[in-house]
């Protein structure tokens, strides 16, 4: 491809999206197609010789966009918001056309320093205490691709910290224990595994009738555990769970995580976001005593995948988890501890210049774009609720303060799976399905940036017909 | 920013893109920035109001750009290639506007089947053996972020089978020992750590004079540790090493793995690229008896950063380390088994639409476009290695067949350091230092796209200059 057929072809497919963007309503939210249809319409080897851009993009609108489930759709309801935004998309653009690698410093010196940035920006414009700041004496933050590696990180350092270190050569977790609640997101039994602790390991705290940790459970379990020997060593409290959006109470998990030297991992992944507008700024509730926190941009921020803030406040214990140094890494701006390497802040070794959105996004739609989405996002579910609210065959199961409603077809469990099937397939709509204390319920959750209160109005119009 | 905003700054960013290119040339490789030097020059605050696209870029062209190490610069014959194309930029733009989330088949069928898809067709090119293609019996592949996820997952999957899948649970790992070179990756190091294994039971097999694992010493290895009551139960075989390039003897390796049920996994991630030319499809040998395998198109194929492939045997046991199902991500389509949910193959839940850089580059420049870019740094390493050779100043260190030359002074370390430096301080080159035996060494990497004959040759002319 020459630069002169980039150019025109670049175009193009700039003028390809926005057409995407702007006209995703005639599309179905979910595609028809059935396992091994999408693959079946393609050639199934190689070209043999190349056949070009047009050539792909009319594959693209055959194939690839009537096979995909449309995230950006404003009849998406399921799952969680993943969100993207033009200026974000641009600036992927340009982290792609730049093609650097930012695994150190020195392979990338702006690559680091503005991630840096970005990580104290975002920590200004969240209201986040002082401790997870780069410049304060012991916290700093770094991008990761997801929650879960966030959660991965944050375990790993954990169980660095209550080893003194010994873990990275012995391995032995053998008496490592860790908490969270039935509630808490997957990653963390992934987690777990993965950091060879297992799932045995795994204590579930009690939830109380919000779906809220007990503390006192907590309090109790540590206490049965340290009598046996064992050793508890990191708590998650969720800021919203996948569920049900449901918030464990930090302040009083912080006091007995102090008391037990447990490192204290908050996951506000779903909507730590919100806390950009000072009225939902309680979600950072406790956030003051974390060692941890993640929150992600992806999801309801407009910042399209992968975006995931990792704070933490004891970045020597991340360090001693993750860093290591082969001589063909070695560099003097690292070893002179006057910049920060930030492949020894994650798993991978190799990073992209991945905080070029949220430079872009926050310079270009700005911080109030955010606000006064999520601002309607939130009035949207509080409306939706009122109307749930008012017909008597539906219960809202769950504490609404944000985006997420929780609603269960009082006819029971088939009614409600029955009802969630039947809308899913008009393809004007998507919802997810989700188990409250063994009660089924359909998840509506308003975040696309699509969405206004028309497609909220009929999606619930949709509801009441189909019930 | 509306939709013609988009289009209007959008079109702009492509043609600077080109531009940066096309004139890349005319940048230093590497920046004269000090740390923090780049964060002193941006706003140390997200910005009260936006301020649109002109500014953001103004400030890439007087703070970013400057701020970079350039990899895409013909001069930059550092750490290894991490080259991109225009159509493998294109791809990424279209996975950003599509904001597809692909974490399981039913939240994005095209981008999981793609996916599979694409596994396939490098699979075809490459010429794997059969055992690793979707369509065989107990194997597949999967695209992940960076050969460090790719080892990791590798040690699951072998710890899982070892195990019988205990793993998951007790998380007791205290009897498995690995095995690797002191030249392999330090992925490999760190992958441990992860896994709870730690580097107590990383046995460091010597290599012999030409960095390759020595079998024999593998075989006594094992035997001791079996002796010992421990569990061998993984192997790495590098398919050329970071410092050297270097093939340790997989045929071999893989008869020990197999009497003693190693996991062998081979690690191609640096220039397993090179089988897409027939005369460089030896780098396979062997990899008929690996359970695992990785190479990265985002180093030597012009597909940006990321972009790992994974391949495994054993999918079982891969989905055995790492699935999970919680109710909120059940689907009729997984659980029937006609459909992938690629979540469970990798560390993250979440995912990109990251095959389609991979398609569009195999579809619009074409397999042949890499056969002959390989082709060309290739024969320019082995020009190069004449003229080295034709110096007596200078001694090649270790076999060249591929685009790795390692070079050092015969005057000693010290020359040789000083001269890695002198060159780098031009602005003109960029060169790593490895250490091998004990001695200091120049790498000269030729992968970057656009690097010619004249810029190898000016290297080499700087080099003689300097020495």
């Amino acid at each position: 491809m020459t630069p002169e057929d980039f150019k025109r072809s670049g175009h193009q497919l700039i003028d390809w999206i926005a057409d995407y963007v702007e006209n995703i309503e005639r599309q179905r939210v979910t595609s028809e197609v059935q396992p091994g249809e999408v693959r079946a319409q393609l050639d199934e080897h190689p070209p043999a010789s190349p056949d070009g851009f047009d050539a792909v993009m009319a594959d693209t609108d055959r194939v690839i966009v009537p096979g995909l489930t449309h995230w950006q759709h404003p009849g998406f309801f399921a799952y969680f918001p993943a969100n993207s935004s033009y200026p974000a998309i641009l600036g992927d653009l340009l982290t792609a056309g730049l093609g650097v690698q930012g695994m150190s410093w020195v392979t990338g010196p702006a690559c680091t320093e503005v991630e840096t940035l970005m990580m104290d920006w975002m920590h200004e414009l969240l209201g986040l205490p002082e401790r997870f700041r780069s410049t304060s004496t012991t916290g700093s933050g770094v991008i990761h691709g997801s929650a879960s590696e966030a959660t991965l990180a944050s375990i790993l350092a954990a169980r660095w910290r209550i080893t003194n270190g010994s873990v990275n050569r012995d391995g032995d977790t053998s008496r490592l224990v860790a908490y969270a609640t039935s509630q808490a997101h997957s990653s963390i039994e992934k987690g777990l595994r993965i950091a060879g602790i297992g799932t045995d390991r795994l204590r579930v705290v009690p939830h109380d009738e919000s779906f809220a940790m007990q503390p006192a459970a907590l309090a109790e379990m540590t206490a049965t555990d340290r009598a046996a020997g064992l050793t508890p060593f990191w708590v998650c409290s969720a800021h919203g769970t996948t569920s049900s959006m449901a918030f464990d109470p930090t302040t009083e998990i912080a006091a007995i995580a102090q008391r037990e030297g447990l490192w204290l991992h908050v996951d506000g992944a779903m909507c730590g976001i919100a806390a950009l507008a000072p009225e939902y700024r309680w979600v950072n509730a406790g956030l003051e005593h974390a060692d941890s926190y993640c929150t992600n941009p992806h999801k309801w921020m407009g910042i399209n995948f992968d975006c995931d803030l990792f704070w933490t406040a004891d970045r020597q214990a991340l360090l001693g988890a993750l860093s290591i140094l082969p001589e063909y890494l070695r560099s003097q701006a690292a070893e002179s501890g006057a910049a920060i390497d930030y492949r020894d802040w994650q798993v991978p070794l190799g990073r992209r210049f991945r905080s070029l959105k949220l430079w872009f996004h926050l310079r270009i739609d700005g911080a109030d774009s955010v606000r006064e989405m999520i601002r309607e996002h939130v009035g949207l579910t509080q409306l939706l609720a009122e109307w749930v609210a008012a017909d008597e065959r539906f219960e809202i199961v769950a504490a609404h303060p944000l985006n997420l409603l929780c609603i269960a077809v009082r006819d029971g469990d088939a009614a409600t799976d029955a009802l969630i099937e039947r809308a899913n397939a008009t393809g004007t709509v998507l919802f997810t399905r989700t188990v409250l204390d063994g009660r089924s319920v359909l998840r509506f959750s308003i975040g696309a940036r699509a969405t206004q209160e028309r497609h909220v109005r009929s999606a619930w119009n949709l509801l009441q017909h189909l019930v």
